[in-house]
């Protein structure tokens, strides 16, 4: 290993220039800081990175919680993240909470005592107590929170206007002519699911379609599953025979619906029309193929490492930051499973 | 005890420049490093442990370099590695190959600066040369692979019978009464593909079938995506009219190629019956459901971790490790896209 001592014998200088030199001091001349750099990297000297963290107290290093890795939006979330992170020199330690709030807790709490330079995380969808986020802030640690957010938590957010896209997703099973409209909303806490619904609901109300909790499936556990998707569509027909149209929280579990309803001989869109949510790419390759609201899942990485790496910048200038909450766009993509009625 | 004086007597160089060469100072010629080196092992010279734990810090952070992470067998991988190693109190770094040998080669550098227990690693389509991963071993660094591995590293691997496995699904495909069986294989360097290509091939011969080179289709730029299995479709089409069957490399390729033939009106699996590789959850949704190899993705992630952090802990308490070569369990699971001909 080649050390600073190394270097400063080569150059004849001290190793205090040195040092100072390749943590780019003002005090050493920029001719002084090129050549150190130079001669640096003739050496291949790798700085000692326990040393470096005793230092600069920086680990160049970000910890990422998210609820589950095996799902196309989160994949492509922690693609971006990571596609970005690399970009500025950052490593990503990923962790997956299985939407377990304990698990999440524990997770935080390692990531804290590894002093990782930020954090970014999507809930899981137990979740309903905030101190271990807060304890990242008193910390003073930057936080970000994607998708699954906590809206009560001061820090920044990435997010997209679930609220908005939901009533896009039944304003359209609206006007294609559906009245009996039901709603697999998932589980019940996480931010998003609450704004699904509301936006469903606000939907409805705006088209003077009474509102009818019994056609709102909830599913305590959450997990969001294929499995899910088909014992809902089961436990729809026998409760409500007249549905003609339902907004589906997740795309996985709409197509788990739409497999349950081509095995029971109940046609899509003919006789129910589904609109899915995320844009999963397969559900433009199945058949029927899946009208959805597209979420942007590697920008919402992209962003929220962004803006992560804002605060970190900050912090490291002692210059305040000032949270910020990024709202991406999403659209309607209309496919196979919705059709007009006759 | 073997001493550094003893190595030094041997070679006829001072005691100074072994202890150099060991630690791998650059000021000592590759030459006598590598000298060094083979003369330490065969006289099975074992380092002072005290000097190695200062050396040796751990971090218990591992680094996973894998080609793509927004994919069902890679992101099944992933969590079955961070389930493991959650267990054992290391974090897990994840950086993206992004199927580019380049990028892989400064990650492997990347993770060794910061000084990672243990490395494991899925190789990049694109990566023929191995130097950066026999650097690894020579920091005595502990390396893992797993399913795209290049068999010449000398570490530890986790893989399926890839032949096998192939053979097997080729073999369906003639039982079923299928003549002319093509083959989409994918990239050309991966082993996996190189094995797979066998498999299939031995199956072909074994039951006196001729084999055409003509019907296998390789992608250069080897990114296994929906698109090459629509394209390939296409050719094929053009190509060979006679074509009653086709073993394909992964799902997704597999499931491109169907969509595609629906769409051009070839009937499967009456005009051609398809056996796709993966066991990709959605293959098992998709109309008509795709006959596949169940590949388990979780378990070998489970397994390479397993592997690393022996290797980690004997390197730790200063024993030998043996690699190990983990052969996984894969089977055919029959579905809708392959059906006996008449």
């Amino acid at each position: 290993m080649v050390t600073l001592k190394q270097i400063a014998e080569e150059l004849g200088i001290s190793i205090t220039t040195v040092s100072k030199a390749l943590k780019e001091y003002p005090d050493v001349s920029k001719k002084t800081r090129k050549l150190v750099r130079e001669t640096a990297s003739l050496l291949n000297y790798k700085p000692n990175s326990f040393a470096v963290n005793l230092r600069t107290k920086e680990s160049k290093t970000i910890g990422l919680i998210i609820p589950v890795i095996v799902h196309h939006f989160f994949s492509s979330v922690i693609k971006g993240i990571i596609s970005q992170a690399e970009k500025k020199g950052y490593l990503v330690i990923i962790l997956q909470s299985d939407e377990s709030y304990e698990l999440e807790k524990k997770q935080v709490d390692l990531l804290l005592s590894k002093r990782v330079d930020g954090i970014l995380i999507s809930l899981a969808n137990g979740t309903g107590d905030y101190k271990h986020l807060t304890d990242i802030i008193e910390q003073e640690t930057p936080l970000v929170m994607f998708d699954k957010i906590a809206k009560i938590v001061k820090c920044s957010k990435v997010i997209i206007d679930d609220r908005k896209a939901a009533y896009n997703a039944t304003q359209h099973l609206i006007d294609i002519g559906c009245k009996r409209i039901a709603h697999f909303r998932g589980a019940l806490l996480p931010q998003n699911s609450i704004d699904r619904f509301l936006g469903y609901k606000k939907a409805l109300l705006d088209n003077n379609i009474k509102y009818d909790p019994s056609l709102v499936y909830v599913n305590e556990c959450g997990d969001m599953s294929f499995e899910e998707g088909k014992e809902n569509a089961r436990q729809l027909l026998k409760d409500h025979k007249d549905v003609d149209g339902i907004f589906i929280n997740t795309d996985l579990v709409a197509i788990g619906a739409m497999t349950e309803f081509v095995k029971l001989g109940v046609k899509v869109p003919e006789e129910i029309s589904i609109v899915g949510f995320s844009n999963w790419f397969m559900s433009s390759v199945i058949s029927p193929s899946l009208t959805t609201i597209n979420q942007p899942g590697y920008d919402m990485g992209k962003n929220a490492f962004k803006l992560l790496y804002k605060e970190i910048k900050a912090k490291k200038q002692n210059k305040l930051f000032a949270h910020k909450d990024v709202v991406l766009e999403t659209d309607l993509i209309i496919r196979e499973s919705t059709k007009t009625l006759n």
